[in-house]
């Protein structure tokens, strides 16, 4: 048996869905964790909802099942209660949400007819700039509505983001704490970035950690929940 | 001429849209009624506007007319005062509606192309149950996310209702009063019950009549109109 | 560098969107004007946001562009600010948008891409009659629902509007100042009036000029832009 709020583990399904549809999730006395790569192998996420975040935490031996994540997100979207109660048969693997009125049993997917869970790349990120979470959503979706890559600067004083269209450029600078180091900029898919910067919304601020030509990635931390998502850079830079 | 709440006049729409896009519309001195089934010969419903329902009340000789009710549900929609007055011509039979701003002239369907007024049946429904119609349609709406068939049984201390999609079972005791009597319980359509449980939202309660794989009679009120539709039940409760 | 309130380059842009994707905008010392026809020649629009609009006007010398209207309508959308900057290269004729925030930098259609200016024709329109704009919206979007043309007629008290579907009639008189004249009235394709009585809601007044079966012209003013709509009018009146 889990107990757990309602909305928190609501954020922990949103992070997930913003870039797969399905992943493997291990749930052990430590909490609950994943770390999938999305089917295009551009996006990386990793999750951790830590055993603490819970207000009832026994789950049994240590086991991994499919999770099917829009299902999750429907389960927990159906339940209206501040609780949610999560209880796993150990045998069937089948779980059991919930709140007191209504309740749910889902059938987990095989673990097997997920993708393995990825190792994150060793990476050397020489940029870390902390931003604040709605803003840097706000701007991606303003971005969007010009071009279609968008390149991120490390600068002093903040994170430069910019794109272009046939017939116009956009660029705004958003004040940023941190080191931005020196030539520190790379070039992403907006389509990517518009899912991940919404999930992340809820952060309060994030921490975005670049180098040249390489993967971003932002780590973040949602009421308790440690999450980081990863995103090749696009290699057009010159023909953007 | 007769004058009515627009409210009162829009709730009368809302109810048969739930079920008919037309129906035959009895306009006697004790008030406007119908009775009407819909294509599949699933559902049936009744209503009864009463004399007393309007602020002012001279229909004229009885007379039965067709109604087409999205035409009426978008002449009271372009009305915006409180009040409705209703004029029937006796000859051409065309009505005018008008809230002192807008006049709006109708011709309403010849009631010979309209589908005859059903006999309602006689039922043996042991079980009436009295639930909260909000908690009533919100928890039809959940069950819709899941399957596409609900189980209804009646149950001591409430309305136990439950459906069943590919990886998910869904289920809720919805707290009511009455007699539950022993094995009452039927299936049906979801479709059909997300438009009636929304149509009866605003009743406040509503009575549930229900037998062992009959059909479903839902008895209610909204502010003096008195209604109840009538399902027929799916006939593969095994194979659900 | 011109700078000017946020919401009144919106109502500028808004006013040309509600008939024309683009057209040629003049830029002189006086301030901005435009005037154009729409592809079906059925619209005339023409406005002035004058150099006492803005806050800071230095044009430069005078200039005409090609005036993109979506494009402009998203750039403003993207600014956030109350305020916006505008800069126009005079050699690469791009303008820069900014809001402090934000830097869009647009470049603009060739103006010789765009239909020439038309000259306002000469009309003699008789009756005059000054309405409530948001009032006029409202009942052209209730009239869409039943026709797809509308009746004017100028009464005494009042501007009456009709149109007619094919079970509904529907008609309102929306109260009015000024001279009806007699016999003047002329019916419009409900289409454009539509995108016109919107875009002129903000106005609070209107002055609509009619005549017998001739345009109907629009005056109107939003926050120191002048500017007026003329449409000409169908000719199958008794057809309607």
């Amino acid at each position: 048996m889990m107990k757990i709020e309602h909305k928190r583990l609501a954020s922990f399904c949103s992070i997930a869905a913003a870039l797969v549809p399905e992943c493997r999730l291990m749930i052990t006395k430590d909490g609950f964790n994943t770390i999938a790569v999305d089917t295009a192998n551009v996006g990386m996420v990793s999750i951790r909802l830590p055993a603490t975040s819970f207000s009832e935490y026994s789950p049994g031996d240590a086991t991994e099942i499919g999770m099917d994540v829009p299902k999750w997100k429907q389960a927990i979207g159906i339940l209206t209660q501040d609780t949610i109660s999560l209880n796993l048969d150990p045998v069937t693997k089948k779980i059991t949400f919930t709140d007191g009125s209504y309740t749910l049993t889902h059938t987990p997917l095989d673990p097997n007819t997920c993708r393995k869970r990825p190792n994150p790349p060793g990476l050397n990120l020489p940029a870390s700039l902390t931003v604040d979470a709605p803003e840097f959503a706000e701007t991606i979706a303003a971005l969007a509505k010009i071009g279609d890559k968008v390149l991120f600067e490390a600068k002093e004083g903040g994170l430069e983001l910019s794109t272009e269209g046939d017939t116009d450029k956009l660029r705004k600078m958003i004040p940023a704490e941190g080191k931005a180091g020196t030539g520190n900029a790379s070039l992403f898919s907006i389509d990517y970035l518009k899912d991940i910067s919404r999930a992340m919304r809820e952060a309060g601020r994030i921490t975005v950690c670049l180098g040249k030509d390489h993967p971003v990635r932002f780590d973040f931390d949602i009421d308790g929940i440690e999450a980081a998502f990863l995103l090749a850079p696009r290699i057009d830079q010159e023909g953007a």
